[in-house]
């Protein structure tokens, strides 16, 4: 048994894995790439937080990546990644990943695996039911997670049932450079959104949110949101969401939220204020959208590959109800109403169950899908995997997950066309399951084969932060395209140069533009004089390599900075504000070479005032 | 064959790793955590960098570990882990590890894998060589890997070989709480020092310390300090400097260097300022310091585990010698001296040989010691491990390594006892070796085992940073002492509180402190109002959790500071200074519970000079 397991999951050296897994490194905020089956991570892409490692968010190029209407914001906590689709199948383009503090929604480029471009969302606190894509990238959508007044404004508390919204944003994505742009928003009810799924096949045009707190609760929520027996999914339709706003039906609101994205020709990070955004209220669009009565305090809405069937995992439901996308076509034409909440139709529970799996496990979650019938749910309360068949509801196999599941995740689990295969389950407590680490244990993941009747455990790994949530695709997808260098003749930023001889330090007032280049095995220039106290040194760093794998790093002593790592063919800026005159070291902090222990040079600086004039170079 | 490695590597599920590896991040700066023979990551461990996910280098209790003479610095370079020994053999208290941009030595308490102090080494610029310890770890040792002024002036750079001078630091650890102070340093010609290693039986007493750029260039070091054919191992009798110490042969220099660690009662850091250093001049203590030549740009030096053998790896030289410590004290008692460099005598090369390891590879960096009699150099240009014999100084077996090995492991390689078994090879290059993540690669160890009479390669993993260099302890030396929770009863943080009647909200001020409770779902206070723009507001959380592997999170939407983590009993503090009116949520970040999302609840803020009150509590 374990001798089989091994054989499956072991990718002799010189091999490779079959598939990636991107997770979501939820409170650390970025996304790691890992190795399927192996469990070996392979690449932490920095997106939310700052990243001492790389420079991201330190770095002159990067900086901007974080900011927000809030001001520059260090951290966030990432939970979904998804997949750029197209015809409903993951095309390996970019991934998607949602900020869920700030409400924001990254986009990385799955070339060089590397955030290209960060959305803010307006009119939200707690990005968490984001950023579920339509069948062709269409749009993003994001769900608030926390309502709150909108616009923000100082209210009592106690004001919530009157005062607190949600919002619901279709974030449209270009289809050729990927750049997002919050195309409208639809107020809805004070609750909390959860989760979304897009429509597929004959849904396509839908898309569809989990909510809870129904009750409207703003203190105690584990007891006030947990009364109602049923929250709801909220079904939007967003092709007659489109034509209203090509009516003139949205209402331009004033905003102020930041476009953050790296520009192709400098690959330089640039931010940019929105001013205002398009808002549709349900009350004057009618069919716009429909609330779908769901057991109990729901979270994850998965839509089968088919499009026909809409799961909601109810947390604290005794079943798990399908509703059928038909049905609720029909209900919605026969007007089957049980009432209305602002303006919203409440549809009849009735008319919209295509069926309800019957002991799904405690505290069901979320579903993905096999591709060949089957669903499998996860349980985070008794902790396992409940696979049941479409159409029939019937539980037909059931495994423990080591401990308390959250997602679980099949490669295209989501999509049109599920590759199946493996099971990932996302784990939130590893306590016993590897050497313990002290008081902050890991948390993890557990790979389960799913090619046969029964499910078999296969790995348990441990995560980078909390893998909230993962996506795996077939390795092929994305290898074909990896880029390995950046071209340095077409390196575009403007600090940028490309041969030793331009090399140069420049002072404009108080700062000094020193422009290098790094590579095997040293700095050009390496040894610079003339700085001074007060000054602001800006080293516009350029790697001169043009092979794979070959990264040079920058520091210099003491800087209260980070370092760079930089990419061949790549440009990176860093700022030194020197304290006290002396002679300081620079040096590469990448092992890159035989003679990397010699890739170093030394800064003089002098006093303020001094009149030590600006000499650089070489022992050439 | 693959069979054979994936039943060694493969720890099935339940089941845990045999040994622990703790890996130095390099240029993340931090330490990780990794199981062998799995090669999953495990943990980890913040030291000298910021860590958004946990809010290391963020929160109020853990800024001042990063405090400098420089200032606050967010980031360093960590290079060597060294587990604190007992009669030369690692007893699993500590582990300390070097800063190698700005000099610093980390302890790191094996108990909570936390870091619990960090020292600063004055007069030093770039602390490479270094945290090597004695036989019952008296000391930790660290060498200069830049020579700058001492103390820092501002001289040309072209005046190095006048002004320009080298460190070699003794760092007294207190043999009961670990806490570090610098004892004494030596100063030294103006070279590059680079590794270190401390005597052991019959040398227990002697420090050695490799030094390169003897030529003291200043510029393009890759070819100016490569010219000598011989470099030199720096050979220190500490228990000499001990006794010219305490005879006042120390001279108290002026300095301004920080001393940062965790207070054991508050488990707060503090930063404390020390003023001087105590400085022992060569030319005055006759005997406390030799020259061993050494070819070519030596990086390693490494003793063997009876004591009597100190291999140099000249990363340029054809050969690796072998000297003997007896050889060298009956050549220091004969007198066996070909010159003398600012007052340290030279001894002869053919006076403190044993033997030359003949083709040990090219670009021989590093040794270590399986204690049957074997040693195992890497050569980083041909991408190997060399296996020879001790004595007889002949190779019996080499394997390639995938690629560029650096530094190499094992499980108590470097001490009186080796446990062998495993050797890890730590490679700067992957390339090929994992499916592709852009231009930038993972750095990577490969696991081999040396039981036999060949070195049979078991495993390639990537790692985290660069795995600059690792070492491997057996599980149950650690796992016997593990820390699972802080007691609450013993919380000794000024602003934690152990029940939620204490919970408060208090204004001092434009500060506002908020000392709440955290647990299983819910804050306490939950809903607190008059904040207003322009207070810093205190968030002092306490986990009441009392179980293993339950930390609850903490963050406030767009709070412009990272997050924080806080373990099972621990308070911890973050600060937010909210900046518009309006109402704003705050939440769980680490899914802790069924009713994990239901683990939130609101902060009104309002105008600067409103008259809201203070107010909080929940809804009970």
């Amino acid at each position: 048994m374990a001798k089989e397991a091994a054989s499956k999951v072991y990718v002799p050296p010189g091999s490779h894995d079959e598939m990636y897994a991107f997770m979501s490194g939820g409170f650390s905020g970025q996304v790691s790439v890992y190795g399927i089956p192996s469990g070996r991570l392979f690449k932490v892409i920095p997106v939310f937080s700052q990243n001492p490692e790389t420079g991201y968010g330190y770095s002159e190029e990067t900086k901007a990546m974080l900011n927000t209407s809030y001001g520059f914001v260090p951290w966030d906590d990432a939970h979904h990644p998804e997949f750029s689709q197209t015809n409903g199948v993951p095309d390996g383009r970019w991934l998607f990943i949602n900020g869920n503090n700030t409400p924001r929604i990254a986009r990385i480029d799955l070339h060089d695996m590397e955030t290209a471009e960060i959305m803010e969302i307006p009119n939200s606190a707690g990005n968490h039911g984001s950023p579920f894509t339509t069948m062709n990238s269409e749009y993003v959508v994001a769900a608030t997670r926390f309502s709150v007044p909108v616009p923000q404004k100082d209210v009592p508390i106690a004001s919530y049932k009157e005062n607190f919204k949600g919002a619901l944003s279709f974030v449209k994505v270009d289809p050729k450079s990927g750049h997002m742009n919050v195309a409208f928003q639809i107020m809805v009810p004070g609750f909390d959104y959860d989760l979304a799924h897009c429509g597929k096949g004959p849904s396509h045009g839908w898309a569809f949110f989990t909510c809870y707190n129904s009750e409207q609760a703003h203190t105690l929520l584990e007891i006030n949101a947990s009364k109602n027996d049923k929250d709801y999914i909220a079904a939007v339709n967003w092709k007659l969401a489109e034509k209203y706003i090509a009516e003139g039906k949205g209402k331009s609101m004033p905003a102020n939220y930041y476009h953050n994205y790296v520009d192709e020709k400098t690959r330089v990070a640039k931010s940019e204020k929105v001013q205002s955004v398009k808002v549709l209220d349900p009350k004057e669009c009618p069919g716009l959208i429909y609330y779908l009565p769901t057991p109990k305090s729901p979270h994850g809405v998965d839509v089968d590959p088919s499009g026909e069937y809409i799961v909601g995992g109810g947390k604290l439901a005794t079943v798990l109800p399908v509703h059928s996308f038909s049905k609720m076509l029909k209900a919605i034409e026969t007007n089957q109403v049980e009432g209305k909440i602002e303006g919203i139709p409440v549809l009849k529970y009735s008319a919209t169950l295509a069926g309800e799996v019957k002991n799904p496990g405690l505290g069901p979650l979320h579903t993905e899908f096999d591709g060949k019938g089957y669903a499998y749910t996860s349980a985070f309360i008794s902790s396992e995997i409940v696979k049941w068949k479409i159409g029939t509801w019937q539980v037909v196999d059931r495994i423990p997950t080591y401990y308390a599941i959250g997602h679980l995740s099949i490669p295209g689990g989501d999509s049109a066309k599920p590759w199946g295969k493996y099971a990932l389950a996302l784990n939130k407590v590893a306590k016993d399951r590897f050497l313990p680490t002290g008081p902050n244990q890991p948390q993890s993941a557990q790979l389960f084969d799913i090619t046969g009747d029964k499910m078999k455990l296969l790995l348990d790994f441990p995560t980078i932060g909390e893998p909230h949530y993962a996506q795996m695709i077939p390795a092929e997808i994305l290898t074909k395209h990896n880029q390995q260098i950046y071209a340095l003749e077409s390196n575009g930023n403007p600090n940028g140069i490309m041969m030793e001889d331009d090399a140069k330090v420049e002072r404009k007032g108080n700062e000094v533009h020193i422009k290098m280049i790094a590579t095997r095995s040293h700095f050009t220039p390496d040894c610079i004089e003339g700085i001074k106290v007060g000054d602001k040194v800006y080293f516009h760093v350029t790697n001169q390599e043009q092979d794979w794998d070959l990264p040079h790093g920058f520091a210099v002593q003491g800087m209260r900075n980070s370092e760079l790592l930089i990419m061949p063919g790549e440009t990176r800026t860093i700022v030194w504000e020197p304290k006290a005159p002396g002679v300081y070291p620079m040096y590469c902090t990448d092992f890159c070479s035989a003679l990397h222990q010699e890739m170093q040079g030394y800064l003089r600086v002098s006093a303020a005032g001094s009149n030590v004039p600006i000499k650089y170079g070489t022992g050439k």
